[in-house]
């Protein structure tokens, strides 16, 4: 079943059912090997931004999805530039000592309009990635577009119906779930959609 | 003495003589208390990009500027994403090790026309402020036309006549010296006058 719009996501939003979506033209982009389903996998998936930058850590085995844990890390929209990338960085790297994710999963391929917020906005992903490669995890990017379709059905999804249908997935509560977490572990059920639903068909490839 | 224009700066060339510049503008926009000039500070100037990052580190105590070293951090044209902001982050982790400086500057308040190149540059600087900004390190940024007035006299110099003019002032021979490295040392050297001749004033604020 794939899900076309808004009224239909709705609807089955009201069955109290969400089962992972497989987006069909995945099928056909497939460039990478199958993947072993039978392999545990913790992924942390993160919505990176200089002031807020959510995450998220599921663990993947077979078809089950498992929420290990979320947050927000959070930066004084008073701090400095330097020190707001010196606390990304850090905390990144404490989050990977303290949960041991074997995939990173974060957004990429957005429109940005204006070349400044896209400066900023890859100063924070700079920080976070170099955090990630250097501890030898594996970095994936996804569009938000094809986020939102794997886990929504559909790609105009907005940040609400994304955390609904994510706390569903994850069988969590939609109000203890910080809502800039959410995307975080959207992010990180979209790679665990392509991993094990669509047997490692569509996965992006590494950065 | 001003040096308005190329020809100018040749016939200035020609006499063989380099001596600091007082960029005299920068008097009416200071804002910093003044620096005392008898301090001895190793300045680490950073010409930052994804695939070729030059740097530089300088000896200031009072007006006397010596070149300590300089190199080219280079990433492979086929390295993926990731793992040039690894090397980047471990490079500039690494030198600071090796040469322990007490003040970082910068390239920035440049244009970018492209949103996406200004997405993959702020993505090193991201790399290479956190580095610098856990190691504690204050980092100051200057633009490329402030800095190529401070060096040369005049913001349209061209990286030949950056390199030039940088290695007069810190006499070292400009064949031995990386052109890729000539922007970082301008870097460090703009830093350096501001802190020297003009004594803290128009020194940019901290990032």
């Amino acid at each position: 079943m794939r899900i076309k719009n808004q009224a239909e996501l709705e609807r089955w939003l009201a069955q109290g059912k969400a089962t992972p979506i497989l987006p069909t033209e995945l099928r056909s982009t497939a460039k990478t090997k199958p993947v072993d389903p039978s392999l545990q996998r913790r992924i942390f998936g993160l919505d990176t931004a200089l002031r807020c930058t959510g995450w998220g850590m599921i663990d993947v085995r077979g078809n089950q999805l498992k929420a290990v844990d979320c947050g927000v890390i959070k930066n004084s929209p008073k701090a400095p530039f330097s020190d707001c990338l010196r606390c990304l960085s850090i905390s990144v790297r404490e989050l990977i000592e303290l949960y041991r994710p074997n995939i990173a999963v974060i957004e990429g391929g957005f429109y940005c309009r204006n070349v400044k917020t896209a400066m900023v906005l890859g100063s924070a992903r700079g920080a976070v990635i170099a955090a990630l490669a250097e501890a030898g995890i594996p970095i994936h990017e996804y569009a938000p577009r094809r986020v939102k379709q794997a886990v929504c059905g559909f790609g105009n999804a907005s940040k609400q119906q994304v955390a609904l249908l994510v706390a569903q997935f994850l069988a969590i509560q939609v109000d203890k779930m910080p809502l800039d977490s959410s995307d975080a572990l959207a992010l990180a059920l979209c790679h665990a959609q392509n991993l094990t639903v669509a047997q490692g068909h569509g996965i992006s490839p590494e950065i």
